[in-house]
């Protein structure tokens, strides 16, 4: 008897928000290892809306995914099987080869070994991971945050926004957090510490509101949200402002065409603004010491992830994933397809 | 009998394009320069576009020009009086005080001395003035332009673009430049050196033509023209691509809230493009080195200036600006007051 294992894929192409009849369980032999790789036994598995926008089928400027195919995922998982020589069975890696129950680990790819034992091990599929790294990476070298700034963050109880907001607060700036309903704000003002949250839901005027809380002007927005948002706040923008495009939750959903345009470009020549996108992995050879500084800001308690395990194992995966998109998740969203290893401080989310 | 002066002030506000019917020329007292100031007799006066947003009396990100306010501008005079300890009567100056026959200058504001004889003196409000520096400091510091880069120039035939598309290629990259009409195409190709020139009004499809020339994509875009073009660009950038926002030609003449918006932002994420705007008076430490630089261009033959000097005086100088918003400039629009010094080259223009 072949040993097999299961994974998700897509099978048929999303139109509109994602359902769980978008995708299908697959049973499929055990992955093998060639030279050079290892097999892997998946322990978490993350599902994020970034992911949306390779479902259409459509070309973008990421390839779409082919139906039939693995849907792409970060995961954190165990080394059951090497045949790397500086991999051994037992060690946890991060990586990103999709919702499945193993896979195939590649340090020619994307491979983050977990060696940190101070914090719960889901904390590096979010704070610590891809979602934490582009806060600060966002912040820190595309936007050279400077303490005393006023800093927007939108989507900002989001995996992003949320580490964005609490490391510009780190920082020594004054952090205004824009998020839809009252329970993100309260988590935005208790937990994180914000300066002032903004329920856009809640708010007629969202520039009003944003003005208001930022007298003496804004000086970095990180943007989760997309173009619509980034029009309002650039007029409350200070001289030598700097937008950083971190995310566009708004577009994920939608074709390209219906999207709303950034119109108030004349600031960018009056006021000197700049807008800057960012991929994280550009960053991979400066990660470890933002890991570093990231970890110790979470066990002195200064910084909170935001993030929820989900139960129920592969089969509970493509629910959880349309379920970001009626808003259901608080921050990152992950799947437990087996338990933490022992030597991990349990997960308290 | 007190000495007078003439001036010309807003009539009225514009509403869309200009016309000479929107300005009125006034008689006034000569004035008086205090401590630390002095007085010049304008030689050549400059119109420009960029003036247009401040005469429709509405808010924007630049105080609105006052009726009966002097229009202002830059020009180039010479010193008449001085009670500055270190400017002497007789001395050349380019300056911003306004479509004046006489202006007060103040070196604690905008002054630039002019020793250089070697070029004529109109170059100083072309080339080697606020256009060319424009093109310098968007390329060099904005966009951190490298040898070998593709670089597309838009309204790539006015003051600024015929800069920035010259200096492009003294540095080495690869110009593409966009133009209205046949006229300027050739200008382009011929004696700017661009290794293309395209004709929006005859291209039908403006982005395959900038894809057709661009074969490997576009590092650098050098915007003068608004929001349309830039997104126009956008899906041609390579990763890393760099946008100046040097100039709005489109926007000048209308409502903000008319201009169409930057809609192709997913590629900020994707292909990390950076967009950033200037306001040239930020380097102005640093321009005695890049008009070193680009005067020696110049002298060498390697560098095109682009401007045209009009008859006329202060009668002519209404009309003059009018007339850029029907497209009859040619590069950058200079009015001459009276003759230029003995000791500068003729103007060939």
């Amino acid at each position: 008897m072949t040993a097999t294992t299961r994974r998700i894929v897509l099978a048929r192409f999303c139109d509109g928000p994602p359902v769980a009849e978008d995708f299908r369980i697959e049973e499929a032999p055990m992955p093998e290892p060639r030279a050079g790789q290892f097999l892997v036994r998946n322990i978490l598995i993350s599902v994020d809306p970034g992911t949306r926008s390779r479902l259409s089928g459509k070309p973008s400027y990421i390839p779409p995914l082919k139906l039939g195919a693995t849907v792409g995922a970060f995961s954190i998982g165990e080394i059951i099987e090497s045949r790397h020589p500086d991999f051994a069975p037992g060690e946890i890696v991060s990586l990103a080869d999709g919702w499945a129950e193993h896979v195939i680990g590649d340090p020619r790819g994307f491979v983050r070994r977990i060696t940190d034992r101070r914090l719960p091990l889901a904390t590096w599929l979010g704070v610590l991971g891809v979602s934490g790294m582009t806060a600060w990476f966002g912040l820190h070298r595309v936007a050279s945050l400077k303490a005393g700034e006023t800093v927007v963050v939108t989507s900002a109880a989001g995996a992003v926004g949320s580490a964005a907001g609490q490391l510009a607060r780190l920082h020594g700036c004054t952090v205004i957090g824009v998020a839809g309903g009252q329970a993100k704000c309260d988590w935005m003002t208790g937990v994180a510490q914000f300066d002032a949250a903004i329920d856009y839901k809640a708010t007629g005027d969202l520039s009003a509101a944003i003005a208001a809380a930022a007298p003496k002007g804004v000086d970095v927005l990180f943007d989760n949200v997309g173009n619509a948002m980034i029009d309002q706040v650039i007029p409350l923008m200070r001289q030598n402002g700097r937008i950083v495009v971190s995310g566009q939750v708004d577009a994920y959903n939608s074709d390209e065409s219906a999207v709303a345009g950034i119109r108030n470009t004349r600031a960018f020549i009056t006021h000197r603004l700049m807008m800057q996108g960012l991929v994280v992995f550009d960053d991979l050879p400066n990660w470890g010491a933002a890991e570093t500084a990231m970890a110790d800001h979470m066990v002195r308690g200064e910084l909170a992830g935001r993030w929820e395990v989900l139960p129920g194992g592969l089969e509970a995966t493509p629910e959880a994933f349309a379920g970001l998109f009626r808003g259901e998740n608080t921050g990152r969203r992950l799947v437990r397809l087996a338990p933490d290893p022992d030597d991990f401080p349990k997960d308290t989310s």
